[in-house]
Parts: structure tokens; sequence; C-alpha cells
């Protein structure tokens, strides 16, 4: 029988003390305790000691892919999460839709709003502009929750190599795409032309004049940012020879699954955020471990109240998030690995990600269990991991279910 | 308010087993206890399990240069300490002035003295060889204490890849400068004209005659070794936006300030040895916290006691150290970052330096803080870092204080 991986990534959820204790260490976790028990631990540089990880970035490591290697900016993972067949050598953008006015063209006009007064839906206007825009090379544009989408370009001679169009303030002006080395000199000029194009489309399209009629602001321009191209990126069921399943509600984790060519799967109540239906995702990941080599559970919450700096509410969210956990503890260890983690800290009191360390616990039937009982910033150095990197816990992890080949004779 | 780091190194402090126990975890040492006991602690590999460091590849290492990127020989960092502004490309060279006897050309002749009777005032011979030498390439000669200088070549075409001319023993012939490779050869020839023209003018020069009048060595040969090329390094403040300023009476670490531009303080009674003024150095050190983002605060004097496998009397210094650092804890440890630590060990036992990892311990508000509360080799590998590399601890360190970047989103 094939053995299985069940990674559930708590995001964002170690921290630093607050007068010695933090959320994760104070928090009443009976689960991730247990989980912590029957396990070996470590703690885990999820890219290196010291660098703070994104989500995506620190999402990609535990996966087995290198970061230096094969991120090239947000661009690609959004459009793959935009549902876009996304291929090497694509250059790919986040964008909004935005508001700009003033005279003359897109450059000379200024941002009066940079998402269009939080436009919502846009399928007119992509519409418009996939039908009306042409460009000296291929263009794929896709809608995105809300006022936001993924752009990409497709052709010969693409690079990023460029700058972001959007000026990420308020009353600025339109920024014109410029060329960082010689090898953009092409692909700003055809930015810029898509810049001048939507703009012409957009400005006087009918659905814009009749929120213009309604007193609701026009999205009238696109702004990109997050240009990179696309990497020659293998699929994980190819570099792992297992089949991969991410659930998530959340846009960018759910991105790196389909960048990796993964099936992403989001549950019925599922947001991506702290009124997530918990159940309904560990019912989710249960399920898939059965069509699926690898599951890659993940929760957001944690790393929301991080950033909002908010102690208590993280701390209950941890207990409530832990009362779910019970049922993983069912699962059979012969059968399953299972991993608990997270992608980085997000301290409440940085309110941000930060590179300290994260626990991690190995639960398997072969694994050499250590006397941490404790799943914490406190306890989990204690371990029998040590301190490892998130780049090398899945091939541990495929050692130990004896899925790993050997180097040498 | 910006956060500020000190890193206290104290030069090869650790030490391996004598009985069981070591010249540190045998002194008493109430003031380096608290700070392990007020910190997260660990082992760490300066450079790399196994790898000995030197002073210069061990402090490049903890200021989070990769010594094998940045380290290209000691000319170059011998160089900067003497006060030449070396540039990329350059090839710099530690110097002895040296007595050598016999007929015949320079590379005929024996080498008398590698000191040249200890000489120490220089300045004359110097000048004659800056004033009378001349080569294809321009060249920069300039003295250090007693019999020492430093020198460097600029010029097209220039390479370290070359032979010293110092022999490295009494009795032998000065060596002729060999080309390595094809691209040596070059700098081979002109430096075998340097040797030649250099003898000429000191062993007529008038200081020199009347050094033997009185019955003194000739300074009559300038011999060469350390060859490195100068690399492209960019100044710790470009690096890392730190003011950096190096605390240390000792040549080299203050050649690894100058080289990576930071500013030199050596407060009069600093000897760089065992007779330093432990007090002033504190005092500066303290005092460069209020100009400077980042203080080196460095102590020689355990290093030279292992070299002198001097067990007593490296115990004993560490208890003198450790009185006048009590005014450290002083510190505002939510300002203040403070890493106490060393650059290698330096076993009275191997009385040279080894790669047993050495302690380090780090206090600052924010670090999780174990359970360790002794500074010595037998307790910092229970500490919440773990092991840890010397080119991890800067980024650790900026991570902590809020200074670093977010690699990806």
């Amino acid at each position: 029988m094939t053995k299985k991986i069940l990674m559930v990534i708590i995001d964002g959820v170690p921290d630093r003390p607050v007068n010695g204790v933090t959320p994760l260490s104070s928090a009443h976790t009976p689960n991730m305790d247990r989980i912590a028990e029957a396990g070996i631990n470590g703690i885990m540089d999820t890219i290196a000691p010291g660098i703070r990880p994104g989500s995506d970035t620190g999402h990609l490591a535990l996966l087995g892919y290198d970061p230096y290697e094969y991120y090239s900016g947000r661009g690609p993972i959004e459009a793959a999460g935009a549902g876009i067949e996304i291929q090497p050598g694509d250059v790919a953008f986040r964008i909004n839709f935005g508001t700009v006015d003033g005279e003359g063209s897109i450059f000379d006009k200024t941002v009066k709003d940079r998402r269009a007064g939080r436009i919502s839906d846009t399928d007119e206007l992509v519409n418009a502009i996939n039908e009306n825009v042409h460009l000296d090379v291929d263009f794929i544009f896709r809608r995105g929750s809300g006022h936001r989408g993924a752009l990409v370009f497709r052709g010969e001679g693409l690079s990023d190599k460029i700058t972001d169009t959007d000026p990420k303030e308020i009353g600025k002006k339109v920024k014109k795409c410029k060329p960082l080395s010689e090898e953009g000199r092409l692909t700003a000029e055809i930015i810029n032309s898509f810049m001048e194009q939507t703009h012409e489309v957009l400005d006087k399209h009918p659905y814009n004049l009749e929120r213009e009629k309604k007193g609701l602001l026009k999205g009238n321009a696109i702004l990109l940012r997050g240009a990179g191209v696309v990497p020659h990126i293998p699929p994980f069921e190819e570099k792992f020879g297992m089949k991969l399943a991410v659930i998530s509600g959340t846009t960018l984790i759910k991105g790196i699954g389909k960048f990796l060519k993964g099936d992403v799967i989001t549950p019925e109540g599922a947001t991506g955020g702290k009124d997530t239906d918990i159940n309904a995702k560990v019912d989710a990941a249960i399920k898939a471990l059965k069509t699926h080599d690898f599951v890659l559970l993940h929760f957001k919450a944690p790393d929301e109240f991080g950033h909002d700096g908010d102690f208590e509410g993280k701390k209950k969210y941890i207990e409530k998030l832990d009362s779910f956990l019970e049922r993983i503890l069912n699962l059979n260890f012969s059968d399953n690995l299972l991993i608990l983690t997270a992608d980085h800290s997000t301290p409440v009191t940085a309110q941000e990600h930060t590179a300290d360390p994260v626990p991690v616990a190995v639960v398997y039937k072969d694994v050499r269990v250590d006397s941490v009982n404790n799943f914490s910033e406190f306890e989990a150095y204690r371990g029998g991991l040590c301190r490892i990197r998130g780049i090398d816990l899945l091939n541990i992890s495929l050692d130990l279910i004896d899925r790993a080949k050997k180097f040498g004779a």
C-alpha cells in the first residue's frame, strides 16, 4: 500500500513572546500537543535563518521547491491561481482595476482610486479588453476576485526586467513602464501600448458610463505590478511522483497549488479568512487522502490575527482550530504521515512575517519519537529534528514513507 | 526608533575539555551567565562544521560576508588595515622587512632574519622605496607596526595567481615569485623587479648603513606573502543599511573593519593583547552605539592564552573580562540587541584555531528565551537557536530587530 502525506500548515501561527508566552504557547491545544507527543519535533527555517518568507515562497519551500530557483515574483502565481494555463517564458502580472482622471494620455492622468471604488463585476470590461486590444504578442487577461485580476503576455523576446505601472499611491500619475535593462525594452513598449489601449477601451465603455451615472467610480485603468517570468517548473506529480491536493480558501495558496499543477480544493464554506468552515476543510483533507498522495491543508486565519496584532484573538482561534484537529489524530499513522507546521511566524508584536523559526512535528509509525509533548515555539527546538530547513521537510518525509531514492550504491 | 546591534566577540574563547572542564566552563562568569539566561542560545559553526576559521574569515562571516565569496587572502585585509584605499582588482600583500646576506642578486641571497632584528622605525626606508622604485604598474607601499607593512599593486592585467617571495624560514634563499598559472606571469615579473629594486635601494640606504654600524641588522629586503586580489565587496552600510563601528586593538580585526568601510575605533589603552584596557573598550562600545547602528566589540587575549596553551591564564582572563561586562547588561534591550559569541575556538590543548562550534547568546526583548543559564561550551547547544552558521547570525539579528526584508509576498 502506498503511503500518503498530510501536511497541515497553520499560516503565521508562531509568534515572539509577550511576557514570556505566545498565543500558541498559552493556548489550550490538546490535539496539537498530542501530535507533538506522538511525533518527532524540531524548529524550521522555511527559507533560511533570518530570511523572512512570504506565504508564496514559504509554501514553495515546504512543497520541496527552492524558491530561489522557482520564484520570480507574485505575477506567475496569481496568474496560475486565476486559472490561466501559464507556460515557461510567459510574463505575468497581478493587476487592479483602478480609476484615473485628468487630461491627455493615460500616463498624464492621476490615480483617483486604486480599486475603482471596489468594483466587482468586471466581466464585461474584461471581455471588452480581450476583444479590442491588439498587441505584437499574445496576452491572456482574467478577472480575479473584486477589482483584481491576472495578466499574462506570451511571445518571443519577453522579459520581466521592467517596472510596474501601478504607482501604488492615490494622487500620483500612472507610471510608464520602463525597461530595467536592455532585454526589457520590447516588453516595456508592449505594456505601454496595453496601458493606452485598455484605457481607451475602458474609459468610454457603456458599463463604466453606467457606473458614472450612478455616481460610482469608473474602472478605467489597469494597474500592473509583480512582474515575473514564468519559470520552467516541473509539476509536483512529475517531480515527486505524488498526486497533489491543496485545500485552501486563500487565493495565493490556491495559486501555488495550480502553479505546481496540483488539484485545488476549496470546500463550501472555506473562505480563506477567520470565518472559514474549519470542519469542512478537515473533511475535505481526509477525503482527499483517498484520491491523492500528498494533501496540503492550509489555514490562513492565525496569520491575519498576527497582522492585526491581536494576541487574544489569535490564541482563541488556535484553540478553536485545535478542537477540529482531533479527527486528524484518528488517521492511521501506518499508512499516513502527518506534518503539522507553519509557513512562517507572524508575531502580534511585529504584525508582519518574520523569520523566527517555526515548530514542526512529524507523526508516522516509524519516526524516532522524542520527549517533546507540546506544540509550541518553546518546546519544538528540543526535539529530535533539531533545526531544519523548509526545503528539506519534503525529502525527510519521502524518506520516512520509503518513497526516497538512494544517492549512490 | 531604530534598533541597534552590539556584537561582543571574545576571540578564541571556547575550548576543548580538559578533565571535563574548559577555561570558560570553569571560570566564574556571572555576567556572561546572565546574558545566556536572558537570551536565546545555541552553538555556531562560524564558517561550516569542521572548517577551522581564521580570525579574518571568522569575522567576515559573523559580519554577514560569505568568506568563500569575499576572502581572497590576508593581503587585502592587511592593506585596508594599514590605511590603503584598496580598489577592486588591486593585488595586495602582507610584507616584512627582512635581512638578507650573500652575493649576487637578491634571489641568490639567504634570509638571515625575517624581521630585520625587529626593526621598527621604517619610515625612511618606506619613503626611499616609494621614491626610487619604478614599475610598469602603480604600487602603494605602507608601513605597519614594527617590521610589518602592506603593499598593493594597481594596474591592468594583475593577478594573485603567484607564489610568495618570503621563504618563511631563516637560512633559505629569497624565493623568486613564480606564476601559478598563465594569468600570473605579468604580476610575477613585476614583483621580481620590485624585489630587485627594493633590495638595491635598501641595502645601501644611509639608515641601514647606520644600523650596520651600530651592530643592528639591516632591513634590506621586502618579503611578500598572503597575495590576494581585492574583491568587489559592498561596504557594510550599503549591504545592511547599518553604520558599522569596530572596537579593536588588533591589526587584523581593524583591517576587517576598514575592509568593510566601517569606522575603526581603538580607544587609548586598547593594545590588542593581554594588557588591553578592557574598560576603555567597553566604554567605547557603549559610546559608539549612540553614533552607529552596529558595533563590534572585539577582545583578543583569550585567543592568545589558547595559543600559549595556558589554561589557568585563559580562565583568569575570562573572569577579569566578565567583571567588565556588567555594564553591557545595563543596556536597554528594547532598543539594543546584544550578541555574545566568539570567532572560533582556540583550545589550550590544540594551541591553534579549531572548528569546535562556539557558544552564541542573543539578548533582545523579543527573543524566545530558553532555559540555558550558563555561557559555556556544555550548555549552549541546548538552547533555542540549536546549531547555526556564522553567516546566518547577522540575518537572524536583523530579522529580530525588524530590519529584514521579506522574500516573496
